[in-house]
C-alpha cells in the first residue's frame, strides 16, 4: 500500500495540490495477465471517486464480453439510480463502434475501425468529455502502425484539464512508454493455460 | 485477450469440463503497481459470474479505504437489491477484524491480528463459505513469519469445491509461488511518485 510519501519533491515550482491534480497517463504492458483487469480495477476506483469513466476496447469481436463490462455498467446504473459514483460508458470496436450509425461501416477493416476509434477518443480528449479513459488493447493498433503513435502522444500531451488515461496491451511502443507517468509490466510467471486448463467464467472473463 | 486455447492438453485423465472447473490459486507479486487492483478487478468479474466474493485486507489501519471497497460493496448491494451478480463481503484487519466481538482484541498486536485473520479464512475455506477470496497483502504476514506458509499451502491444497483464491503482495514466499496455478509479477517501470507527485483520489485509492 503506497504511503503517499514521494521519494523526492521536484523543483518544478508547483504546489502539492497542483502536482496532486496532474492528469496521469498509465500504461500496462508485458506478456502477463492483469493488464486489462488492473485497468478495470482502476476504473472501479475512479467510479467511486465520482469520475466520468469511459472504456474503449480495441477488440475484434463486439460479442466478446468480459465480466468487468457488466460490473462497471452496473456501477454506472447505480450512479443513475442513486447518484453514487460517476457515470460509466463502455465502447467496443468489434465490427464498428457503438457511436457509429452503421455497424457495418468498418466491417472487415480493422485498421479503419481502429483509426475511427482513436479519432473519436481524440475528439473527446480535446473536448474534455471524460475524467478517466481506459484504452484497452490499444497498443496493438499502435504496434501494427494502424494508428500513429506520435499523433497519440501529441494528443495526450495537449489534453486539457485532468483527464486520466490508461492504455493496455502487449508491446507498448517505446515512445508511448517514455511519455507515460506510470508504466507497469505484467510478467507471466505461471499460468493455468500452460497446464492445459481452459478458461472459466468468473476467472478468465 | 486469451483465446482459450491451452498450449497443451495434459495427460491427467480429466475431461475439459473437470479441468475447467478446477479452483484457481493466483498470486500477484512484485514491486510494481496493480497487484491489488488486478485482484479487485478479478473480484468484479467474479461478482458478475454470480460468485460469492470475500475480500480480506491485511492492512494496518481499518480506516484506510480504497475505492474498490466502496465499489465492490455497491455491487454487493446491487446483488441484494436486484439479484444481479453475487454477494460481496469486505473485511479489514486494522486493529481487529470486523467479525471479532472486541475490536481491541489484537490492538497493537499485528502478528496476532494476522494469525486471527488467517484462522478465520482457513475455517471458511474448509467450510466452502465463498467462491472467490482475495487475500490482499497477505504475503507480508507470511514473509514476516507471522503466519506459517506451509500451513497456508496445506489448507489451500485441501480446500473443497471450487473456491478461487487470489493472494497479493510483495515478496511472495517461493513455496507459495510454487503452489499457485497463476503467478504474475508486477514490475515497476515508471511511477509518478518518483517524480515527486503525491497520490490522488480516483487514481491511487
Amino acid at each position: 500500500m503506497p504511503q503517499g510519501v514521494p521519494a523526492s519533491v521536484p523543483d518544478d515550482g508547483l504546489t502539492t495540490r497542483q502536482r496532486r491534480n496532474q492528469p496521469v497517463l498509465a500504461v500496462h504492458t508485458g506478456d502477463g495477465k492483469g493488464k486489462s483487469t488492473a485497468a478495470f480495477g482502476m476504473a472501479m476506483r475512479a467510479w467511486n471517486a465520482g469520475l466520468r469513466v469511459a472504456v474503449f476496447q480495441f477488440v475484434k469481436s463486439a460479442k466478446w464480453k468480459v465480466g468487468e463490462e457488466s460490473a462497471l455498467l452496473a456501477l454506472g446504473q447505480c450512479h443513475i439510480d442513486t447518484g453514487a459514483g460517476g457515470p460509466v460508458e463502455w465502447h467496443k470496436m468489434g465490427q464498428g463502434w457503438s457511436w457509429l450509425r452503421a455497424n457495418t461501416e468498418h466491417a472487415d477493416d480493422h485498421a479503419g475501425a481502429a483509426r475511427a476509434g482513436w479519432a473519436e477518443i481524440a475528439r473527446r480528449l480535446d473536448a474534455g468529455e471524460h475524467d478517466f479513459y481506459v484504452l484497452d488493447e490499444f497498443t496493438y493498433p499502435l504496434d501494427w502502425g494502424w494508428v500513429d503513435t506520435d499523433e497519440v502522444i501529441e494528443t495526450l500531451a495537449r489534453r486539457p484539464g485532468r483527464q486520466h488515461v490508461v492504455i493496455t496491451g502487449r508491446r507498448a511502443p517505446q515512445a508511448l512508454v517514455g511519455a507515460a507517468d506510470l508504466v507497469t509490466e505484467m510478467r507471466k510467471i505461471a499460468h493455468p493455460m500452460d497446464a492445459g486448463r481452459k478458461g472459466q467464467k468468473g476467472i478468465e472473463w
